[in-house]
């Protein structure tokens, strides 16, 4: 073997820019490249400043900021096929339509009172946001986010997810029923499947788009369904997660996007123990547990599915450990800095990017050495979503 | 329900449009977007020609031909972490990093006399080509083309593929080793696995990164390597999997990348019989087999698993059909026209491209409905590759 201009290949690898005060964008500031692909971008919530930092993985970099997104209390957002577009889902009900190449907000609506998340049809025509008030789904143009349907449920709606077949699948709180709304002809298609549980606080779907999972506020259990069934049934499973006999308040509830797939299993947050749950992904049942360092919220499978990356509720929130799928013990241990809210991995795993709040930072580390490679500076960061996001469904 | 504007909505979201002959493209004529996002275009090989043809997938249209590649039979190839340049693996040892933003070959190189596949490191910084002559793998600076590493086998060299963890794992047909060589540290470091088999001719790599399987032309079965293991030990699968008494000329053995990953099964071409055969993910046993149309080339699992679309070899490749992943059973088949060379699903598996070269057309089909939605002059097309590959590890 012969090795040729290592050492300055790996020089130029390393850079990583913090991003200067002037680079606030607004259009006409924006002095970024006009050829810009979007592969490698992404945004991280800035909850308290109500903006979003624009990002990119390569670089190691933020790039701007874009300022004006209302409330962003528990934001999320999807992207269009093309990558260039996020739709941001606020609390307040704004449903904010981002242009990452322009730096700018596109189109912004304020849809609803109280919103609980979003999603994007597989053809990235429809957008669709969840509401508790009023109770029910809105669906939008994605290009002009003109109001295509009005869907009430007559209930606080949760768990909104899209499903393969240009369909969304979203269940009803007061109601405890899961709704598949089908948008693949010409006139939109609902599908109601009642005795889901009691109070469903949460869902989410796998990445194949094949099983819809609810979690149970009122009751232990979880409730399963096979969207590839012509006829859906309710399937209860791991019939002992939930509160059991030590109520929480609700807001313990760890959300369900909090669960990793690693291939054969979920590993999920236990709720209100300290240890993460694995379950057998075919047969639903439970296949182990690891004791933990806090009361986990995140569980973030690496791509690859080898590692899983656990953050924790507060007060021991500034820690991060890595579980090994194989052995299912934690390999790695460490603490990023006050309040670690999310975790993004890049595409195919080779580092993960982590919003640690009140240091103001999202630090960036390498997944096989766990060395820090990169911090950013940032305004309270929350949530972080690549634009990779756009080609994904599900977990 | 109230529902507005559905029917103009829906009339926006179905054109397609065709190349006009002037938009053959070098960077002067260029009169596309400076702005341009890419995560939903692609690239279609047109063999006979040497020439690309860059398509969008939200608009069913083709946007540009890119010409001068060389000799591009069974060509493949990758994209940079952006999704803004394809690395083009040509037969004739060319490696091409074309520019798809300004629809231009960046650099290019020969770096070899006979070539057979390419990969790209999971951080996208490494583009390796393996070559039967001379025989191994050469690793090239992906921003430069500058020559990195070179790898002499000693033998031809087949089968590679990138791994999570910076590495990249082939195969040699002559002394059947598997190797890996990783290049996350300083230097790279080669791990040689001896004992694959007689004459490997083919390998790939599961989409988590964790298990290679190489086909053998000197016997039959297939090896397995987990690469998880420190020290991955040869498993040998699917006994019976090859030519058997029926011994066929070479170029009857369908190449791995026509495998289909389900979900819980893989789904794979037999070999010189029209079926393919079902093997549990997990335990690599054989789960099943299908009778199909002809001998089949490719297995494409739609991307949440629930369908398999399968081509055939000469003289019944006007033909495709498409396989339940449930029942196993043939649930349709129809007749794109002569030559149906490749398959490639929109990356949520709303739609498929399908190459058939000797209409000259690539055409486009609803995965559910099955009906035609439109199709695109190209000239002799064969792959096609889009833009969220890269994003993906293996098959």
């Amino acid at each position: 073997m012969t090795l040729t201009s290592r050492r300055r290949f790996l020089t130029l690898t390393a850079g990583a820019a913090a991003l200067p005060a002037a680079a606030n964008a607004t259009r006409a500031e924006t002095t970024g490249p006009r050829i810009r692909a979007t592969g490698d971008l992404g945004l991280v919530v800035e909850r308290a400043t109500g903006s979003l930092l624009l990002i990119d993985q390569s670089d190691r970099a933020a790039l701007a900021r874009i300022e004006g997104l209302g409330d962003l209390s528990h934001a999320s957002m999807v992207y269009s096929p093309d990558e260039r577009f996020a739709y941001v889902f606020g609390r307040d009900g704004g449903l904010t339509k981002v242009d990452i190449v322009e730096r700018t907000i596109a189109a912004r609506v304020v849809q609803g009172g109280n919103s609980i998340g979003g999603a994007i049809s597989d053809d990235g025509r429809l957008v669709a946001v969840s509401n508790y008030e009023p109770g029910g789904v809105r669906v939008f143009d994605a290009d002009t986010l003109e109001m295509i349907a009005d869907i009430p449920t007559g209930a606080k709606t949760i768990g909104l997810v899209d499903a393969p077949g240009r369909r969304f699948v979203f269940t009803t709180w007061d109601t405890g029923e899961t709704w598949i709304a089908d948008f693949s002809g010409p006139d939109p298609r609902i599908r109601k499947i009642t005795g889901i549980g009691k109070n469903p606080y949460d869902g989410l779907i796998t990445a194949n788009g094949r099983t819809y999972i609810t979690g149970l506020f009122g009751e232990d259990g979880l409730t399963a369904l096979d969207l590839w069934q012509d006829d859906p049934k309710p399937v209860r499973v791991l019939p002992h997660y939930g509160r059991g006999e030590r109520r929480m308040p609700v807001y313990k509830m760890p959300h369900l996007e909090g669960w990793a797939l690693t291939g054969d299993e979920f590993v999920l947050p236990a709720v209100g123990h300290h240890e993460v749950l694995w379950m057998d992904a075919r047969s639903f049942r439970e296949t182990g547990c690891t004791p933990t360092h806090g009361q986990p919220v995140f569980a973030m499978a690496r791509p690859d599915g080898r590692q899983v990356w656990v953050n924790f509720a507060h007060p021991l929130n500034d820690t991060v450990q890595v579980i090994d799928t194989v052995t299912k013990e934690v390999i790695h241990q460490f603490t990023p800095g006050p309040a670690v809210l999310h975790m993004e991995f890049t595409p195919r795993g080779h580092e993960v990017w982590i919003s640690v709040r009140d240091a103001g930072k999202v630090m960036i580390y390498d997944t096989r050495t766990f060395e820090k490679r990169a911090e950013i500076d940032a305004q309270s960061p929350s949530g972080i979503f690549f634009t990779a996001r756009a080609h994904r469904t599900g977990l």
